[in-house]
This record gives C-alpha cells, sequence and structure tokens, in this order.
C-alpha cells in the first residue's frame, strides 16, 4: 500500500490491564516522535472505544500529552485512561449502519489510522473494519495492538499485561506463603486466580520454582481436568508434609464432564429471599475441603488487583507495552495493515525480543493454552520450563511516582 | 530496679503484619548495637511465641543477625520471622504450673528480658507474666512491643504495622477506583476491609481526600449503626452522579440492634449437603444492592494481602517499627518493666514522634475506635482531619529487594 498521509485514532477496549496504558503511551510517542516521517497529524483519543468513536467522543492526544510529564504519568496509571467497552461490531452485511457511521467519521476527522488496543474481541473488530474499509475503497491502516492479562492470544510470545499481573500474583503469593507459615495448626489456603480458560496467570503463582523454591503445594490450571479423589490425595499427601498448606487454583477449573468446579460442588450463596448465586471455584472447594478433610481452610481470590495493580507492576512488561504502541505507529505508516503487534522472543536467558505483526485473522477469536509440557505429570503444578518461560516477563519493578505517600495518576476526564 | 544483666528472649504473637519483623529487627538491633551497655549478652527468640518457649524452642538471634544483611532483609520480610501463637495465659492462681515451666526456662537459660512483640492479647500475656515473676522475686524487665494492623491500642497515637496496611489499602483502593471507571455501564463495586471493631483500616481507603480528592463515593465503618434504607438511598444518590460507584466497608459493621450486617442480611453459603456458613459482609451487601437495585454489583474482598504486602510497606511505618524495638531493648536495660513501647505524636505538619513506653495495665484489653470527629456526620465518609491523621502514616515506600523480580525474604527455618 503506498504510504498515506492523514490523522489517526487510538481506542482502547475489553478488560483493563496495568500495561494498557503504557502501550497507548507507546502509540503517542511513535505519533509525537513522529515515527512515521510526516503520515500522521493529529492522534485522537477514542473514549470508551468504539462505542465512543460512534458518539464522536475524541479527545485530542497531541495536546493533552505535549508534556513528557503526563506520558510518563500514563505509562503508570493503571486501568483504561481514554475508558473501555465491550460492544462487539456486527457482521460486515448483518448492520452496515455502524460501518457508514465510521466510516463518516474517518472521513470527517481524515482518519487514515486506527489503532486498538485490546484483546481477542478487539482483533475481531479489527478484522471487521479492515475489511468493510477495504471492500468500500477507504484507505486506512488498521492495527491492531494486543493486550490482555489472560495471555491467551496465540502467535505472539506473550501479551502486554501480563508480565505485570503476573508479577503481582507472583510476589502475592509469596506474600500469603509467609503469612500463612505463621502458626502450628494445620490449615489450608486456596487463593483463586483469574483466568477461565487459560491457566497462565495462576501459573505464575509458582514461579518461585525457578528463583527460591517458595511456591504453593499445590497448582491446578484448567488446561487439566480436576479430578476431586485426586485433589484431596494431594490435599492430604501435602498436610503430611507440613501444616500450612497453600493452593492455586484458576477460577476456571473444570471437572472431566467439563462442569465448572464451583457448580460442580454445589456451593452456593442463598439471600433470604431463597435466591441462589453459584459461589467462586475458590469458596466450593473451601467448603469442599473442610467437610471432607475437617481442618482450618479459607479462600482468598486475588480479584481486580490482579489486573489493575499498577503499584508492583513489572518493568519489562511496561516496556514491551510501549515499544509494541510504538512500533505499531511505525508499521502502519509503512502500509502495514489489518495486522496484530506481535511479540517474538529471541531468547531467554538472557532474555531478548522483538517486536512484529502478524495477520490479525490468524489470531482473533483463538485461545492459546497452557502446553502440556508446562504442567507437571500430576496436573497439580506447573515444571521448571514453564517457571523459565514466566520468569523474564516479571523482571523489574516499574513504581508509579508517589505524591504524599499514594501513586500518581494520568486521569483524563 | 536496679540494672540487670543476663540474656534476652523475644517473641511475636497474634496474627502477622507486615512491619511485626521490623520491629523485631529493631529489638536485634538493640541489642547487637548494646544500647543496653552490656545489660544483655545473647538475644534468644521464641518461636510460634509463649507456646514454642514452654517447649524451649528458642534460636540464637545474634548468631542468626551477625551479617547486617540479615537484619535488612528480615526488616522487608512479611509475616512473623519466629511464627506466632494465639496462646492466652492462664489466670494466676489458675494454672501456675505453666508460669512455674516458664520461670525454670528463664532461669536454666539465665532470661533477665522478655520482650513480646504483639496486640491486644500479647499485652495482657505481658501483664500476667510480669505480676508472677514480681510475685516470685524473679528479677526480670518484661515489655510489650505494640504491633497490629487494626490500630486499636489505646495510649500510642497509632501501631506499628497499621501504616503499611492502610498504604496497602490506599493504593489498591485508588487502582480499584481507577480500574471500575472504564465503562459506561452503571455498577457498583463494594470493598470490604479488615476491621472487626475498629474501622481504621477502612478509614485508610478515603486518605486520597488529603492528597488528590479521589476516594471511594461512600465509606461505612463499625464506629456508627449502618442503616439499611440511608444506605440504599446513598448509593442511588452516588449513582446519579457518575456510573461506577466505589464503597468501602469494614467487615465489621452492624445494625443498630448490633447484629452485624452480614447475618442481618441473612446472605448464606450452602454446600450440597446444606451445610450453611455466613458469608462476608461485602458479598452479603452485593446481594443486597443487586436485590434492591438491580444494577450491576461486584464485592472485592482485600483479605490477608492486608496485613503481608510487604511489596508495598509504608517506610514511616518500617522505620518506626525498627526504632520501637530498639527503644524497648534501651528502655528495659534502664529498668523499665510491665510496659508497653508507644508512640508519641509531636507534630503532623511537619510529622514528628518520639517513642515512649506505658504501662501495660492501662492498654491490654481496650479497644481505640475512630473518634466521631473522624466520621462525617451522615456516617458515610471520613472527614478532613481523618485524613490528615493518617497521611504521615502511609508516607514513603519501602520496597523489599527483588531477586529475579520476586522479593527476597529472610526465613527462619
Amino acid at each position: 500500500m503506498k504510504k498515506l498521509y492523514g490523522n489517526a485514532v487510538v481506542g482502547q477496549s475489553g478488560g483493563p490491564t496495568a500495561a494498557i496504558n503504557a502501550t497507548l503511551a507507546g502509540v503517542i510517542r511513535g505519533v509525537l516522535e513522529d515515527v512515521g516521517e510526516g503520515a500522521i497529524k493529529t492522534l485522537y483519543g477514542m473514549r470508551n472505544g468504539v462505542e465512543g468513536l460512534l458518539e464522536e467522543r475524541l479527545v485530542n492526544l497531541n495536546e493533552l500529552f505535549a508534556r513528557e510529564e503526563n506520558i510518563e504519568m500514563l505509562e503508570h496509571t493503571p486501568a483504561a485512561a481514554l475508558g473501555s467497552c465491550r460492544k462487539k461490531l456486527p457482521k460486515p452485511g448483518e448492520n452496515d449502519a455502524v460501518y457508514e457511521k465510521l466510516l463518516s467519521i474517518f472521513q470527517k476527522y481524515d482518519i487514515r489510522y486506527f489503532f486498538y488496543i485490546g484483546g481477542n474481541d478487539s482483533m475481531d473488530t479489527v478484522a471487521k473494519l479492515s475489511a468493510y474499509t477495504k471492500e468500500h475503497d477507504y484507505e486506512m491502516c488498521i492495527m491492531g495492538v494486543p493486550k490482555t492479562i489472560d495471555n491467551d492470544l496465540v502467535v505472539t510470545d506473550h501479551t502486554p499485561g501480563f508480565g505485570s499481573a503476573a508479577k503481582y500474583i507472583a510476589v502475592t503469593v509469596q506474600e500469603i506463603i509467609r503469612d500463612c507459615a505463621v502458626y502450628t495448626v494445620p490449615a489450608v489456603t486456596i487463593v483463586e486466580i483469574m483466568g477461565r480458560d487459560a491457566g497462565w496467570l495462576t501459573a505464575a503463582s509458582g514461579i518461585g520454582l525457578a528463583v527460591n523454591g517458595i511456591v504453593p503445594d499445590l497448582i491446578y490450571l484448567p488446561e487439566r481436568a480436576f479430578d476431586k479423589d485426586e485433589f484431596f490425595e494431594d490435599v492430604r499427601a501435602a498436610l503430611k508434609k507440613h501444616p500450612n498448606v497453600v493452593i492455586a487454583v484458576s477460577e476456571g477449573i473444570r471437572f472431566a464432564d467439563g462442569t465448572y468446579v464451583c457448580e460442580g460442588f454445589g456451593i452456593a450463596s442463598v439471600d433470604a429471599f431463597g435466591h441462589k448465586q453459584l459461589s467462586g471455584t475458590g469458596k466450593a472447594l473451601e467448603v469442599a475441603v473442610k467437610n471432607e478433610l475437617g481442618c482450618k481452610v479459607r479462600s482468598v481470590e486475588l480479584n481486580i488487583s490482579q489486573r489493575c495493580a499498577a503499584h508492583i507492576a513489572s518493568e519489562t512488561d511496561l516496556a514491551e507495552s510501549v515499544s509494541v504502541g510504538r512500533a505499531a505507529v511505525k508499521a502502519a505508516s509503512e502500509g502495514v495493515t489489518r495486522e496484530m503487534m506481535v511479540i517474538v522472543r529471541d531468547s531467554t536467558e538472557p532474555y531478548r525480543y522483538h517486536v512484529d505483526h502478524s495477520d490479525v485473522s490468524r489470531i482473533a477469536n483463538q485461545i492459546k493454552k497452557v502446553p502440556a509440557v508446562y504442567i507437571n505429570e500430576r496436573g497439580n503444578h506447573i515444571t521448571a520450563e514453564c517457571a523459565e518461560y514466566l520468569l523474564p516477563l516479571i523482571a523489574g519493578e516499574a513504581a508509579p511516582r508517589y505524591r504524599s505517600g499514594l501513586p500518581a495518576f494520568f486521569v483524563i476526564e
């Protein structure tokens, strides 16, 4: 494609992460540093993804980030500074009004570049929009820039955002293991970690395997069927070794028949009106272990801090997120379109990577699971190979600046 | 009392904190630096508090911490490195066998100094042991060294350990508020924070009031009776202002009749056998708001990270914890006994404090609540005065050293 000249728009979509603003900062840096050599004039930010774009809720990012200080602050701000959405575009042909509206906005603002930072669903948006603009002869470069704490996108070695979530989990679980070790009374602590279909985040709880040997006693990922009897056997065996057993589980673990563990154990919360609501996986296992073993049990759900704990972000992750954003601007200005930026690992020790891009249709709507070699034979822990893959991604601490003891975040009103 | 010469023993008791090892490090530093001018020769550590002392499970801390590097690492290690216990000593006269055993161990190891780092129950141990040794003419200095994340000890301005827990909560809630702001769909997020009887920790969620104005929309402490109707009114009013409402609640909030909110709403978890277990306060409110308002609601329980998140410890808290430990050694060597170390605030701006000590019988078995002037009239937020009291306590970041992306902790095997 010939080089396009015009304006650009960038949006954030899907669940927030601690690094998605670093990627946005990378796109902004790319434009302000003019890596596209004149291709992009003004960079607009769409508020709440395509949802806000359809309403022309745009901000001028060249102006907003004229000061370097603001970009730096943005890099350390968790969650999507532009706001996010969960809007999925209709299939082209089904409801063309949406696409016509988008096209008219592109024309109105002379937008020739579209950067969409997001996960699986966002790559679907990139693919559909690419198809539509191509079909309607509107020359435009449309790029997907990946982010997801789940690390479940294919082709890319890992996803921006994952390293920071993994670091939060790895560090927090180290602290929880210390906390659990203080009493002599037998007790089981179950830590529930995000991950509906892929166990990458839960695997990160075992990263100490490669560093200091301090890991949860047991780790269960959704990639392996959960066997109730084997589980109780495992817990009994662990309690024989020491009184304080720590177990990490993915929220998405299932029995062999496909039933989620949180459903299968039949634990529900009931209100005064008798309304039932399924409890979480950790809670279900807590009650199950209490009933079966009779010992002290508690469950801890790490919850949304997994995706927004900017205060313990991975330096490697933030740096990569910035460079992926910047590289997207460069690639697009060279005529690349309908591609997603990917991270290619060149070497693990020492850790080296480079940024590339790949056809988004190879990536959208697929899930990358934790491979079999990363899980031990019994299916109750990770392997050394897994820890080695994970380790470089949590390297370095990228703390925000603090003012009066609180982190300074950049907020777009 | 005349100056005593002999050995010392130190123990940790009650729930762990991110700073209790910093206080232990302070006691060790006091002994190694010989602030007692020859009074103390060897410092023993009791494993698992008085429980381990009764079994003579002692470690020689002079040897273990001969290297400065180990002390520094200990200062940044969460949870009780010596282990903890929840043992309450019997009333003197009820079961003297326990006291006789302790006395024989003191004599055997020539122990003349006893330092007990703990909360309310630990101060009770200090008081009882003081009474017994005095009555039996065994010359000994027995000192309480405070720690509790709950900040509920009287006389002292605040307790070592509180500042770090407060900082974790303050920072995490700032991040959660960012995370919640990304979507445009009305949603309520309820954050449950530790504190059964006193709301100090929950108050810390509102500390942004004095810094950046970013605070939860609503904050409920156990010091004020919880009114269901007023609560729903408050939530409705907050949702009118913006779509993403964040509410911080103490686990211990109760209705006017004294019933805990987690009981009063009648939300329970039920397993397949019909066993019921009360859910947490956050979960109870989540279901209640969902039923009443019909909007999207979730609850987040900050859980044990509140007490063990060493990675975001308050520098002020760790420094004070060390100095309180060191000062305890100095005071004891000067003949002070049956006292608890206290922190006296000399000024808030600039923040200045000094360490003193106070009769433990004035402190044990009492609870310091959040005063009325720290809570707003409606009972749904803190006041500026409260934020100003809290602010100096979370100042500074005292990160541990990291090895390969994980914090380096000192573990006593």
